[in-house]
């Protein structure tokens, strides 16, 4: 299952939706496709700006779920290494040849520690968090069973509400456990503050931070006081990292929204009141769909629903028009409304996904496309990789 | 990619949630487990419904895109075939051996209309629906093109407020355009009403159905008047088809969801009151979740977020389980309120999802389980073919 693709085996349409060199207007609809100009320039930015302040980028591969696309953002934006959510995302990253993989989650699951013991032998500095000083005993035995080592950071839940402790006299007693058992080592702690990333302003996602900083500021101080250094302090999102990366505190960011962007994050503003999807981060993903029927003159219906998009965050936005508005989303089905009835049958339009991680899981190919032409068909390399 | 799955070959955890055989303790989560005693016992009513009612059931093949469950129900449910919604899928559904598959959807893309006139050299009887005059000509030219004949229905919109025409005069010339056109068949009328499934009361749902009894009975007198028989009067989903079955016009059910159910299929109600999840239906689909953190002690949080399911139509619930409550959904985090601090880290719960169309879509296997054990494990067969 882990063989590379040839896409020249594949049929278009049936198994993949384009083949490099085809021209865009002949891709296969509902589904992904990159700009790969904005793409890149977006990675670029973060790249030049985690440069620029001194603090490392580590991309989040929980987002694209793509070998490829994170290799581009190690290669062209100086990313550090990956992000992800499971281990069998982080297995993929690295057999993908992803040389440094933080699990930034916690692993319970005997079978699935067993497996995260094993992903050095792939070649890849391994981390994960932890939030319970019962899991310590639990990652050390298996780090020592396979002879390897289990980078941990402990996880502070500094306002996201789910994951992570509280306290900084848990974060200690776990850091200490951690520093103490065999196979393990301390690296650092883990802090994202995902409950605020969405919110609109600017000033509110700010004192949000300014108290998740101070929380992660007294849990370094209190491990400094005990010998304890961290060598990673991360955290940050689309909707937060300047804040973080100009902390003092934390030292990693780990983005993932920024080099797709979707409709839900495009609508915060930054500190001069732009949206960001217009002032900092251009929408370089888009679902491609076609008009199947028009029977109705106002209303027409294209062939992506639910199958082809999350709508948890809201609807999808149709990119670059005002006269047409995708306004209802069933399985199969979008309903536009076309008031003036513009719209043709099999005319194509980008639509910008209400929240973009949801919706790359379930595509399995993005395509690449650089002005009229399809230029790469990139796996979604871990994708439904849930476990 | 079309080659039988060698499970042997495939690593549990990081290609396959699960082995046949294996203890059910063991399944790594989160993923789809079936009920298989639920489900067949759901097939086999439902089956023995229609026979009772002299009508034929189409299994719908979208809600589970799953090859084995289809040969279940037809061979434990006299299914006399498949209907689907993308030519991808139909084209999964014919290799697997499904010998009558109807697309029930328009097809309008050249490339999907080539590939649809195709599917009868995979030996399957093939069907789809045309709401557009313009839609006759392309579907006869790649009929002939290829040799085979396409069998057409003209989609009714009956109330959905998707595809479909609503006049009985469109249907009639659609149908004469269809019966005139070289290598296509005039088989009948699609005309399911979609938008009224998951209306909560009986009452209500009898009245929407009603209503499209009247438009679809006005559209059979008059076709016959033209002497075009209808081969297929064909609609009738989980919420309405005792409705569609005693109408005297309907002949083909196409119900999807009454095989697995989902939580907000189970709120609706039958003639008595009850919901249709204790009274009609068993819920024979979960996800397998476990809880992976609990340092707050009144909150666990689980592994089944919104990679793993789609909420669309509202957050799943705790199988069996009343004193805890699945609260909010983050991309790889369900949030479970646990008042009593009753769960521990690495219990299994089973969660009914929402919706199970899409929430199977994301996911890449079925894990039949009777009893405590693995019995099968399935590939979600036509996963991600939304082309």
């Amino acid at each position: 299952m882990n063989a590379p693709v040839n896409l020249n085996e594949l049929e278009v349409g049936y198994d993949v939706p384009a083949r490099p060199g085809m021209d865009a207007a002949d891709i296969q609809t509902p589904c992904l496709i990159l700009d790969l100009d904005a793409l890149e320039r977006n990675i670029r930015k973060m790249g030049e700006y985690a440069r620029e302040m001194g603090v490392r980028h580590r991309l989040h591969g929980k987002m694209h779920k793509s070998v490829d696309v994170a290799h581009l953002q190690q290669r062209l934006g100086g990313a550090v290494g990956v992000c992800c959510q499971k281990v069998s995302e982080a297995e993929v990253f690295a057999r993908g040849g992803i040389r440094d993989v933080l699990v930034s989650n916690q692993v319970r699951d005997p079978a699935k520690i067993d497996r995260l013991a094993r992903l050095p032998e792939l070649g890849a500095r391994t981390i994960c968090c932890v939030d319970d000083a019962a899991n310590v005993d639990e990652l050390s035995a298996a780090a020592v069973r396979h002879g390897t080592t289990i980078e941990c950071l402990v996880e502070i839940d500094c306002g996201a509400g789910r994951c992570g402790v509280t306290t900084t006299p848990e974060v200690v007693a776990i850091a200490r456990a951690i520093d103490a058992a065999e196979g393990l080592r301390f690296a650092g702690l883990q802090a994202y503050q995902g409950a605020m990333q969405h919110l609109e302003s600017w000033e509110e996602r700010k004192a949000k931070i300014d108290a998740a900083v101070a929380q992660v500021r007294e849990a370094v101080d209190a491990l400094r006081a005990e010998g304890l250094d961290c060598d990673i302090v991360g955290g940050g999102g689309t909707g937060s990292y300047y804040f973080e990366a100009t902390s003092g505190v934390y030292n990693e960011l780990q983005c993932g929204s920024y080099a797709f962007m979707d409709a839900d994050y495009g609508r915060i503003r930054d500190r001069e009141g732009r949206r960001i999807d217009e002032a900092e981060w251009e929408n370089a993903l888009f679902i491609l769909t076609s008009v199947m029927s028009h029977a109705k003159p106002d209303k027409a219906i294209c062939d992506a629903g639910l199958k082809a998009q999350s709508v948890d965050s809201g609807l999808p936005v149709i990119y670059g028009r005002d006269d047409v508005e995708y306004v209802k989303c069933s399985d199969e089905h979008g309903v536009i409304a076309d008031p003036q009835g513009v719209l043709r049958i099999n005319e194509k339009l980008r639509l910008v996904p209400g929240h973009c991680d949801p919706t790359c899981n379930v595509h399995d190919w993005y395509v690449g496309v650089r002005g009229d032409r399809v230029e790469c068909v990139w796996p979604v390399s871990a994708r439904g990789k849930a476990y």
